[in-house]
C-alpha cells in the first residue's frame, strides 16, 4: 500500500485521556499497512515520555518532539512560542511535501489555545494539503474553526480521573 | 523499569472513535518503558486490522484476537459466545498469573454489552486482579457496573464523523 486516496483531518479533543495515545494507536496502525507517518509534538516531548523509547523500532514512523522540556504553567514564555513555531515551521515543509501519508501534530489545539501559533497558519496547512495526507490534531481546547474544518471530531471527556483521587503520573501509562 | 506499583482500572468507551487506537498507544508506551503488555481482542480482531501486521516488531507485547473475522450484526452466534468466552477464559489466566503488567480487553464492554460474556465474571477478575496489573477495557455500551469499578473513564464522544458524510472506512486508517 503507498497513498490513501483521500486523507481526511482528524481531531482529538477533550478533557479526558486519551488523545495523544489514539494518536499514536493510529500511527502503529497506519505503518503496519506501510503508510509513512510523521509525529509531530508541540508543547509536549522533548522529555521522558515512553513511546519515544520504541517508534524508532517502527519502520516506517518518524517523531519530532518541540517541548522545552517541562509543562507550560501559566503564561507561555518565549521560548514557548519559539518552538511552536518551529515545530510549524517542520509541519509545513512535512505536509506539503507530500512523503508522509499521516501527519500527527500532537498537541496543536493546545498551541492553537495559548496563541503560540496562528490560527490561519493551521487553516491553510489544512487547506492546503496534499488531498492523500491525513492530519491528526491533538489537544484539548480545539479552536472551534478547526472543529469546523475538521473531518472528524472526537471528543475525549473525562468521566473519572484518578487524578483527582491523589494518583499521581505513573511511568509507562501516563507517560 | 518492572512493575508497576499500583495498577488501575482504565475505561475507553463512547461511539466516537479512538477508543481501540488509544488502548495500543498506551500498550505502545508501555513497552517504551519495558512493561509486559497483553492485548487480548474480544468481538474484533482476527482479520485485517494495520496493527496487527506491526505488533511481532514490538518486543513485550504479545496479542490474541478472538474475533470470528467479521463484524457482529444484529443477534450474536453461537460462535459469538463460544469466542467471547475463550477471550474471557485467556484473560482470567493473563491476570491472575501477574505476568503481564498491563492488559487490554478490547471490545469487551461490547462482549458484555451483548451479553457473551457474564458481568460477573469481569468484575470478579478485576475485584481479584494483582496489584500491580493494569486493566483497559475498551468498547462502546460500558455497563454502568463496569463504570463504577474503574479509577478512570474517558468516553470517547462523536462529534463529527465521515461515515456520516457516506466516507468508507479506509485500510490503514479505519482498520
Amino acid at each position: 500500500m503507498t497513498k490513501l486516496e483521500k486523507g481526511l483531518v482528524q481531531v482529538y479533543t477533550g478533557n479526558g485521556k486519551g488523545k495523544t495515545t489514539a494518536a499514536f494507536g493510529l500511527a502503529l496502525r497506519a505503518v503496519g499497512r506501510g503508510l509513512k507517518v510523521y509525529v509531530i509534538q508541540f508543547i509536549k516531548g522533548g522529555f521522558d515520555y515512553g513511546e519515544l523509547y520504541v517508534v524508532d523500532k517502527l519502520q516506517g514512523l518518524t517523531l519530532k518532539a518541540f517541548g522545552k522540556g517541562k509543562f507550560i504553567i501559566g503564561k507561555p514564555e518565549e521560548v514557548d512560542v519559539v518552538k511552536a513555531r518551529e515545530a510549524l515551521k517542520l509541519t509545513k515543509e512535512v505536509v506539503s511535501g507530500g512523503k508522509y501519508d499521516l501527519v500527527v501534530l500532537d498537541e496543536v489545539n493546545v498551541a492553537l489555545h495559548l496563541g503560540l501559533i496562528g490560527l490561519d497558519d493551521v487553516l491553510r496547512l489544512v487547506r492546503e494539503k496534499p488531498v492523500h495526507v491525513e492530519l491528526v490534531l491533538t489537544g484539548r481546547n480545539a479552536p472551534d474553526e478547526i472543529l469546523q474544518v475538521a473531518d472528524l471530531v472526537t471528543e475525549m471527556r473525562e468521566v473519572k480521573h484518578p487524578y483527582s483521587k491523589g494518583v499521581p503520573a505513573r511511568k509507562g501509562i501516563e507517560y
